[in-house]
Parts: structure tokens; sequence; C-alpha cells
């Protein structure tokens, strides 16, 4: 796959990753049992941020992208850890597109 | 169209917009004649983050989308009217993309 | 008071907003009463976002600093309202920077 | 010095740095040897952002400080690499307060 489709790939999957996350986020305050999902709902925020901050430096071809998105796979691998502890569809298809982004931000670190 | 579709056509709007600003700023500080683009360097700074913005509000489901996106709308269209007095192709790009979000932005101002 | 006082007063009231903001969220969410808090946990996060934004926009002379700050100042409003609802401390310390926040954002108005 | 020290400090070197990179980046679009400032024009905005991310995650106890400081370090170092090569006033004080900045992030990496 050559550079310019892997920037795009990429953008294309933290923008996704973000919004599933926000998803999830604004769904786990909407239940009942908010107390079980504190955590989910730190680590979505969190993840959230850094995936639309990933997206951003990569259409502007930051020199950093390689490290933030370094950065980003931490994070979507622990918001992941946690929402797969969970049993609410949302949380399930968020640690999902949380894995796959941090799959193809992989692929970057070797990019830039 | 509902809600949700006008939602997810917003966000994506506005993911292309902040794309289209950083393409266009990056190959700006490229140009030979970087001193004719300080004011295009400026304002597709200023859309790519509200543009940014707007799009992370809407995912969160945001109280104040209407407001986020009306702000949008104005940066769009200031954005575009400065990149459609230069002559380079990713100036021209950058403003039709502004045009669009801005058009598309309207309808969430009656939405949220 | 002149133009660059007013911005650098308006710079640390926003950064003071947004810190006070996010600790009344973080601070929330290990409540045990989680569960009256959620739209004060919205509403710190919406505000501690524009008050991050609004105070980058200032450092940099946004040409939108007038509208971002009209937009900061609703936002204030709105978590303050929220917050004074409250009984913990953080809301209520929340609330207050809010508002103060608020009005220094109103001098920004006519000034940018 | 005590960790909620430490992190008042380094939210107000990261604000202060935001503040200090986006001054350097709107003097430099300024100057008439703008074509020679290229890289600075670059490397304010990218630490500007990263700075101003850096605060956002310390005030809401972020649980990769830690990993946004090492990030926020590497920026504040090629920045000031950067600026101070430049004969400006505007860069050297942003070379100063970059390196300043970073290291009391490097405080943060063995803290949180």
């Amino acid at each position: 796959m050559n550079n310019e489709l892997q920037y795009k790939d990429c953008i294309e999957a933290c923008h996704q990753t973000m919004n599933a996350c926000n998803v999830c986020y604004v769904s786990c305050l909407k239940e009942y049992d908010i107390a079980m999902l504190r955590d989910c709902i730190t680590l979505t925020r969190e993840c959230a941020g850094i995936c639309s901050f990933a997206a951003e430096a990569m259409t502007r071809m930051s020199p950093y992208v390689a490290d933030i998105c370094a950065l980003c796979i931490k994070m979507c691998e622990s918001c992941a850890d946690e929402c797969e502890k969970q049993m609410q569809d949302h949380c399930k298809h968020c640690a999902e597109v949380c894995r796959k982004c941090a799959q193809i931000c992989r692929g970057m670190c070797y990019v830039a």
C-alpha cells in the first residue's frame, strides 16, 4: 500500500474510532448502571481525544505522526480492554472499532 | 432526511473540510509565493480547527451543536472567500469543500 | 484596560475554567451519587472543551475571537446553572469560576 | 515537590508554551522574510497543539499524562531547536519557553 493510501485509511479509522468512543460515552452516561461504567466513561473520552488529535495531525502531515499514532495505539488498546468487560452493545462495538484502529495505526509507526 | 443521517452527513463534511483545509495549509507553506498566501494560511488553520471541534461535538451529541455549526459556517465561508482569490488548485479545491460544508452545517442549525 | 491586557486576562480565565471544569468532571465520576451528576458530567466536558478552544484561539489572535468567546459565555453559563444545583464543593467552585469566566469573555465580544 | 504542585506547574508551563508558540507563529506570518520561517511556522503550530492537549489531559488527571508529556518534550525540543536558528525576538523567546517546558514535563514522566 502506498503512503497516501495508508494516511487516508488511518485518518478514516481514527475518525470512526472517535465517533464510536463518543457514542459509547454518551450511551454510558444514560445507562441505569452508570456506576459500573466509570472507567469506560474515562477511557472513551481519552481515546476520542487522541483519535481526533491524531487524525488532525495526519491531515497536516505532522512530523510527529509516528509518535502520535504510537500513543493512539496505546489508548485504543486500553479503551478496548475496558469496553470488552462490559455487556452493552455500544461497549462491544467500541472495543472492536478501537482494536481495528490500533492495528491500522501500527502501519503508520513505520511510515511517517 | 432524519436526524441521525443529518448528523452523519455533517460529521463527514466537517472531517473532509478539516482535511482539505490542512492539505491546503501545508501546500501553501511549500509555495514559492508564500508571502501572497498569509491570509490563506491563517484561515485554513482556523477553519480546520472549528471543523474538527464541530465534528467531535456532533459525535458526542453536544447540546451546543447548533451554535457550534453556526460558527463553523462563518469560518468555512471566510476561508472559501480567501481561497477563491488564489489560483492554486489546492486553494480552489479547499474553497469548494468549505462552501459545501457550510451548506450542510446550515441544516444542523435547526436540528439540535 | 488595553487590548493586550484584556486578551491576557481572558486567556487566563479560560484556562482556569477549563481546569475547574475538568476537576469537577473527574470528581463527579468518583462520587457515590454519580447518577445524579449526569448533566454535570456532560456540561463540564463541553465547557472545558470550549474554554480550551477559546484560549488557544486568543493566543493566535484568531479573527473569530469575538464569536468564539460568545459561544464560551453560553457554555459557561449553562455549566454554572447546572453546577449550582449540586451540593458538592467541586461543583460550587466550578460554578463560580464559570460565572467569572463568562463575565470576562463578555469584554472580548467588543474587542476583537 | 508534591504531586499536586507538580501538576500545577506543568499545566502552567504548557499553557505558557502554547501561548509563546502561537505568538511566534502569528509573528512569523507577518515577517517580510516569511519564506525563511516555513519550518518555524510548522513547528510552532505542532508544539502549540501538543501543549494544549497535554494541559487539558493533566487537568482531567488522564491516565496517559506520562506518555503525553513525553511527546510534549519531543515537540518542545524540536521547536526550540528550530526557533534558536532564527534571529527574531519572538523566536528566541519561544525557544526559551519551550526548553523550560520540556524540563518541567520531564518531571511528569515519573509521576503519573
